[in-house]
């Protein structure tokens, strides 16, 4: 997979979920070469050692970000904590091209992610650069970008059904109900009580309620296609599953539209997106039959309260939700087919 | 715990989820000694050979409905599949005290339950004798009732909370979203496909997306509470777990109401309740945290969105769902005190 | 439930899973009034905000053992880590009966416990004075206690099954393979990566071979039985459940004896125990089927492979592995009837 | 992916769980147009209907076998249920390679067969020819082949480790205990009560005790090893997980061996295998590490008891113990590279 004229790839932030997955994906594509691991705590440990599933590959072991010779490499993945992110990459040298998959340069008004994240952004500058990663959104700002926020995976799985639909004028902006369920993987691999098999499995609650990060961020994008502010409901569930997201999303029709309208304006705007399907009348998606992959499967339904419709959409939040959107929007910034390495079925069951 | 002022019952249909369930809290009852067990496919096999847990209890073997010995009885729980139960029941002896767990019972009106089930009750006369058994909300027709509709898992965790709200004019009645979650075991035990580990595990989905068949049953008691017919969203989905049910209900505030009234409604109408329990401020109540228990935890949250509020609540789909409630409904017919042989504390973890 | 002779009861270490599953008991226990609640790291924080599921029932706060009035205490369950434990229990008051569950006192031989714990022990005469509390096989010597070290998970399901066949001869004493399932409750609410639930769920693999713990626990009790030092395998598995304890063991039979006649002497043994069941030839014993029980089931299989057979037993490790069987000994301690608020039946599904 | 010189390949049986895993695989192999897909009870429905991860990849439909016109298919794999298999091969065209699935071309003693299964072989002639399909260990025979009979996965994940060692006499192969732990997947689709979700979740028991179909499977490949009649011990367990399968095997050293002599026999003998990894001293292999993939892990640990030793294999069971070695069979057959279609990594968490 290495080939003369590959694409040298460090991974920042490689000993957690979103970093393995981004290993999974990288370690078979055809253009890139994985040339730098790095995770502080576990620097110097074989990258076989803490995942062992990528034994016999003869990866990089792994380093501190300090040790990286940036002069080796053309592309960084980062997948680092939110906070930590904006310094790092300021430090970093402008001939690389990044993909960020925290949530650091995502929000684009510095006064919002002041009052989200409790403090002033360090690195300014970027934020402005930043392009937002959505990427069947955003695609010809993602093909010039250097710096690429990676949505978040909520956003994702939100935004993806909603925006085309507010676009169009066919729901009241002003009354959509986000209800969203994740597997715990989102959560990342840091040992958290309330990340625990005992508090995770056979059991479902809400969280984060009226105050997840990603509520600013859903809200910033669907008011950009609104063309004014709104805010939505969204609230976060916990699922006990490893991956998959869903959101339920409650809407109110508008302009006498029909379920059937928000169908086929699905349809018309995705039809020649290779991720992206709208699966047939009366079938609800399913996250398990994404799992793995980068697609998100989308369906429509009319409500029986008058006027009302429900759309779900389901992702992968490791995939379509983190480091499959990441590659895809490295093959963007690199001209290449945006399926590449990104062809996985589902793994089911 | 066979006292000779014990009462008899009969469990039909013990051989499915709801019926171990109540077996395991009535084989502890203090009043009531379990003379049959009817199963028609499994007649003739040990209880323990079809529940190997109640292995040592000298439990009654599974007889047919027709073997049983009606005269030896006081009191059925009925625990058969929608539709053939009507029947069954009509067939009963009148001398028996009976509480139903199926939906046969819950549809007061004839026209609704022949649009929702397809075809005409075939024992109208008791669907109107029938009393609707969430106790805590019909208590005292309950204790006059001798056949109590024990009503659906979904609809009693959408009710608890909704019923106050709505009849002290709290919330627009007219703009409810029930998003609701449950446990596989609500599927029952019937080798379905749809229910196998290999299709429920590490995934989720909605299903019977505005077509379950306990929408009827929640509008019919929401629009008792209201007045007028209201149609609410109830959109029902299923987790990778056994047990547990949350219903996360979007509302819209109205005539100047705010999240801590609503609250504090909920607060004073169950203050009394020894099954409910309304979670402090900031707490989004866990299914886990019921688990094996009779128990209701209900949590209120502000909405973001202006004018908007989330309640949150959570039940065993089999406990307060089914089975204990039936016994709920069984201590309040016999006069009983409520908890008896319902006091477990959840098992968690 | 708290009687004016009511045992006044404190659990040090209550906001582990041992301590909830303690809790979840001793509130319903007729005899019992708890007084004490520690948990140092969470000291000031009431228990329902650490477990939910023990809202409304008026249990004192979490203090640090240092708060704690022992004045007031007639007897401790002491759920604390491993190491910690002898020095605090060292400190306590003469008068109270403890019931310890951590390891601290069960190995009898000081030199095997330095060896295996790589320290001194440093209260070696409570170390002397502790009875080791299998209740079903040293009932005698436990009523008589002051102290008793409740035993591991795993030594209890593997000792419950094989004493009585070392003891009768019928299986030769050095060729003895377990191969142990457990649950990952086991691994307490100590936030380690290791016991994520993306870390346990959807996968299964042995741990601590060859070095566990419990291995020498299970060979001083075994030894005993023989008459001579014995050494087993004895191997660990990691099971993607909450609870349970499965341990399947492979014995070679001697001296003419058959599977039957293994089967003949566990059920004569246990024949009047209210916690040990037998199960039916030809059925393999479910961990599902104790879940939330003080119960142990076995099974008895011939092998194809001649004079050789297979036990299987399963208990629920947090009940017969721990809590349960403390609350057993407590029982016992007190000359209280031994299944005293541990008639729980399994909680399937 | 359909070139001029595709290999044109039936999946009969293809609505099953390695129905579906074949398609994963076949859909993105290089040299593979599949042409026809056959699920008698579900003829006429599309594969994405059935399985909802194809959609949009333009799949044929489903059909029955006697609708496939076979002049257009090159190979067959076949996943039809045992015992309808055999017939089902003999009638087809002899032009065709076939890869069975199923286990009726598995045992080579006609009588031992019928001992196993019940009745007669319906197709002798062909279960003489049919070539046993463990890929690292018949290679050659499995080139040369027409009809291979694909592999057991407990066989496959037994074989692979002990193999070696009885060839080598390493091992004492009168006295081998295999505890063998399995995802409920290998179950297959069918809709069985002891397959349901909350029959299997939370929980493990042993099943087929001394009666697995896959114990003679194993014993005919382990005493072509030692080149005598042996009899092992073989007792699978169902985990509560979809996929994967852990070989915990229990040996006795002989001829002076060592643990270490043992792990380096399977270094070497595996050196160049792209599938089998030995992993590092020290580290007990994990099923999800496997997940997805065709590899086997093995692990080999000295045990306390002086002369025995552990060595536990993974395997994902719808992989290297189905469809994947089935693939990997037919790249040999077809003399394509072995890895063809069979690169991907662990999905993992």
């Amino acid at each position: 997979m290495a080939t003369a004229d590959a694409i040298r790839v460090a991974i920042l932030g490689a000993s957690g979920y979103t970093g393995a997955e981004l290993l999974r994906l990288l370690v078979r594509h055809p253009r890139v070469r994985i040339v730098a691991l790095t995770a502080d705590r576990k620097a110097g440990e074989g990258i076989d050692t803490v995942f062992p599933q990528f034994i016999g590959l003869g990866l990089p072991r792994l380093v501190t970000i300090q040790e990286v010779d940036w002069s080796g490499v053309d592309a960084v993945f980062c997948a680092l904590p939110h906070g930590t992110t904006q310094e790092v990459i300021a430090g970093l040298p402008k001939h690389l091209k990044i993909i960020d998959l925290s949530a650091d340069f995502r929000l684009r008004d510095p006064g919002e992610y002041a009052r989200w994240y409790g403090h002033e952004h360090r690195a300014p500058s970027l934020q402005e650069e930043a392009v937002y990663g959505l990427t069947e959104l955003k695609r010809t700002d993602v093909a010039k970008a250097r710096l690429v926020a990676n949505p978040g995976c909520y956003p994702t799985s939100a935004q993806l059904p909603l925006v085309p639909l507010i676009e169009k004028g066919l729901i009241d902006a002003d009354d959509i109900v986000i209800d969203a369920k994740s597997g715990v993987s989102g959560a990342g691999r840091a040992a958290k009580e309330a990340s625990l098999y005992a508090e995770v499995a056979e059991g479902t609650h809400a969280y984060g309620v009226a105050s997840h990060r990603h509520g600013p961020e859903i809200e910033q994008e669907l008011s950009a296609s609104a063309g004014r502010p709104l805010v939505v409901n969204f609230t976060p569930h916990l699922m006990p599953m490893n991956r998959g997201m869903l959101a339920s999303i409650y809407v109110r029709l508008q302009n006498g539209a029909s379920a059937d309208d928000l169908r086929a304006v699905l349809l018309q705007r995705y039809a020649d997106e290779p991720f992206i399907q709208i699966v047939p009348q009366g079938v609800a998606p399913q996250t398990r039959h994404v799992r793995g992959t980068n697609a998100c499967h989308i369906g429509v339904f009319a409500d029986r309260v008058k006027n009302r419709a429900m759309v779900f959409s389901v992702i992968d939040n490791l995939m379509k939700g983190a480091s499959g959107q990441a590659v895809q929007n490295f093959n963007v910034m690199y001209g290449l087919p945006e399926t590449m390495a990104l062809d996985q079925l589902a793994l089911f069951p």
